[in-house]
């Protein structure tokens, strides 16, 4: 174990050894996963999901464990440990507490009605199944207001499950956030839509020239691969099975490039988040973000603050046409970065450019927070999902399957995931606006295929500290500005209304 | 978990579930070593170490629970357990007696005294320092005797440790097994060296083709790929982490094909028995092999017994052809053949041809008995070593790289684990010719590209036992022969002598 001072020796000693298995064992955890994905035989399904379920109860099992309790306070009452030191017990006293405080039964009532409803929403949307779906999810959606019960430390119980995901964040803080947000989104989306250019030619991107270009793309932007691999999925996705082994996949479709394009950057700043992730936390409850809307922003930061600019597509359309000879025919750089930026409202949230996108999150908000606050029935779920859609986005979902049933957060038990997804547009968008007034015009930056300003600017404000600050006091440290949604809409304002 | 009965119930569920976490701890480390070697990037394997240290530990601590002891008590004295279950309650309680027996304090300093000699053996091999070497080594040996001594169960300490791989197996027992051997494969290597052809000429044969005829020849002997896969690594290994799912990797050597084919046959072996154990021992103590003596037979009779003959190569030969058109211009099946089965006396173990390969295990064999029979000092062991390869095999290595330091058993603590190798020819041998018996011309039946009869046969005779019988019994039942050598040596004499 790496050595960490700061307490009474023994007593450190004991709860760094601790934190190390329960990181050892969410690492060993995380690479099953992103074998699942990535290289398992289907029919090793059924074994991998028994054994990702025992290291789930042994991890549980450790965390719970008496003595670390016991050790958590004995550090907690010492006034010796350094600020390092301090963060470590506050984050694992934070993971311990929320565990302790739920108890086993309903943990496990509450994983067996997840695993159902799983199973059930991957056929239910199959068949295009509504009342099935929602047979399936009103458990899922009691337990869920169980756990929050449990967990309590809100004002409602929809804090409790937003606090796992965004430690801080409360749904009364959020709420007018994504009111000024959808007032001031609805009137960009026609006009943005208006200002779009063309798609791109529906034409043949071979599948491997697409793999070649994502690892020399993810190279470009600073991704170091003796610390992580790239592979292929399905559902693009990062993961971090341990120090020096940051994993990201991207997802391919040979007919359009764009695609996997957007997956690479978009996964590449998550990972280059993790790669940049101080050594010395290695195996300590500091390793990783403080919430997940900052480690989205970071993954946005990449996708949209770079990826959808003019200055990529110029860095990039020399490796596109050596790529892609005949793919690019008649296509330049000003053209690909047009497709890429094309606005359109949609039905699909994960398919929603970057202008709709968080009104299908404010919908999903606003829906979650009254399933936990008692004000919305799982039976009315399904109408106030396509009311909202049509409010929101001007179009009623023609099924269920492209409508309510399309997420797997809600079978999988994920209520108060979404909003983290905001959260990071709007960090990611505060972020650029700092980089740009610290390293320059990041297009003009990325034009030249200079990223490395802006990753040495993310490196220094945010990865380094990874958790000793909490997202918002970390998020103004990094862009001397509170949380809000101006940087954003000028961000889209500039990329979807002006012209080039 | 898979519904098992057989006990009384509430028992038998309990000991069922410990089985299971256990088995689950397992294949999670073997995903996470196969993953080592396949797929990790550099950077990840400080914490990949902590990592399988920590599920070693946690392996350990859930196999040696008081309440486990109890658990298999109380099995053991019901009479109501079929068969199946006796045998589970058998293994189980097998491999944790073993684990009670050693102290926790000598299982720790054995550890740390194999990852230090493991360490030093790489650094010392290159640089070619036998005194570094012996140093490092001797502490492994020292703490082995003792770990013997504490498991006991043999007329002498070495037997704790054959026991381990190949359970009854006892050095007295196999002492005389390796005399007759050795007596009788010594006069065979000069005539056998005499009538072999010539090698490959060095041409190219492409590292993708090398690895697409692998997975061919897999899929022809057998191989299920939705239930494994097949990658490239340094060494070649097979590993199951868990049920449906089974990987082999073949090494790769671009100027030499029969490296990887050679390989790919024997680790395909492998790999069909754990894909023929029957699904029903899933996650219990059945789902292995007996022995790696049995485990080994079935890799040998693939890589030697059909990969060897005549047939296979006229097989193989139109594939070749397509994979390597400009390497195989003027070679064909028999030409091939030849090169395989050449034999000449050689240094390196994993090198060696089927003629000399045991020679090798015998000098092993009788050196790991003197060094824990107090009789052989490890500061003897190199000129020993070297004496010993100059009395079987005529050849004095002349560098101790090339000689007693070639190995990582030793450093890593093996010890008794090489005679298992001789053993695995032995039982292929027999079993061979059981089966030649059984379904007819091996030889012929590969010419034609059928080895549905051949894996069949070892299905049936092997494979569905799993660990229901210990080898010696399986080995006599599927062979109708008891262990010897006879078959073996015929089988040399018929390969290596006669005129094809």
């Amino acid at each position: 174990m790496r050595a960490v001072t700061g307490g009474p020796d023994a007593t450190w000693d004991r709860f760094a050894h601790w934190a190390a298995v329960l990181s050892d064992l969410a690492g060993a955890a995380g690479l099953l996963g992103w074998d699942r994905e990535t290289g398992m035989p289907p029919r090793g399904a059924e074994t991998r999901a028994s054994q990702l379920g025992t290291l789930a109860a042994i991890h549980h099992r450790e965390l719970v464990r008496e003595d670390a309790g016991d050790l958590l306070e004995a550090l907690g009452r010492g006034g010796t440990l350094g600020p390092d030191e301090q963060a470590m017990v506050a984050w694992a006293r934070r993971e311990r507490d929320r565990a302790v405080r739920v108890p086993e039964a309903l943990v496990r009532r509450l994983a067996e009605a997840r695993s159902r409803a799983v199973t059930t929403w991957i056929d239910a949307r199959e068949r295009d199944d509504l009342a099935t779906y929602v047979q399936a999810v009103r458990p899922v959606v009691a337990l869920k207001r169980q756990v929050a019960e449990a967990v309590g430390g809100g004002a409602e119980p929809y804090d409790a499950l937003l606090d796992e995901f965004e430690p801080g964040a409360r749904a009364a803080e959020l709420a007018p956030l994504f009111e000024q947000l959808t007032q001031r989104l609805r009137p960009l989306v026609e006009p943005a839509a208006a200002a779009s250019g063309p798609a791109l030619p529906r034409r043949s991107w071979p599948a491997d020239a697409q793999m070649s270009l994502a690892r020399e793309v993810a190279a470009a932007v600073g991704f170091d691969d003796e610390a992580g691999i790239i592979a292929r999925s399905a559902h693009p996705f990062t993961g971090s099975p341990g120090q020096g082994d940051v994993r990201f996949t991207t997802r391919v479709n040979e007919h359009d490039p764009l695609v996997s394009l957007g997956a690479v950057l978009h996964e590449a700043g998550h990972a280059l988040y993790e790669q940049g992730l101080p050594e010395r936390y290695a195996r300590t409850p500091l390793a990783d973000a403080p919430s997940l809307g900052a480690h989205e922003s970071q993954s946005l930061f990449w996708e949209n603050h770079i990826g959808l600019q003019q200055g990529f597509w110029r860095y990039l359309e020399p490796a596109l046409r050596r790529c892609f000879p005949g793919a690019m025919d008649g296509l330049g750089a000003d053209a690909m970065a047009a497709a890429a930026r094309r606005v359109e409202p949609s039905l699909i949230r994960v398919e929603a450019d970057e202008v709709t996108y968080n009104l299908h999150i404010a919908l999903r908000f606003e829906l979650e927070r009254g399933l936990m606050g008692g004000t919305l029935d799982v039976a009315d779920l399904p109408e106030a999902f396509d009311d909202g859609m049509e409010r929101l986005l001007g179009l009623r979902p023609p099924t269920a399957a492209v409508g309510v049933m399309q997420d797997i957060h809600w079978p999988e038990g994920l209520l108060g995931y979404f909003p983290t997804y905001t959260l990071g547009h709007l960090y990611a968008a505060q972020l650029a606006a700092a980089a740009e007034e610290e390293v320059g015009d990041l297009d003009a930056l990325s034009a030249e295929g200079r990223f490395t300003d802006a990753l040495a600017f993310l490196r220094e404000r945010v990865h380094r500290h990874a958790r000793t600050l909490p997202t918002r006091e970390l998020m103004s440290a990094a862009t001397g500005r509170e949380l809000g949604i101006e940087h954003f809409l000028t961000h889209l304002e500039e990329t979807y209304l002006l012209p080039a």
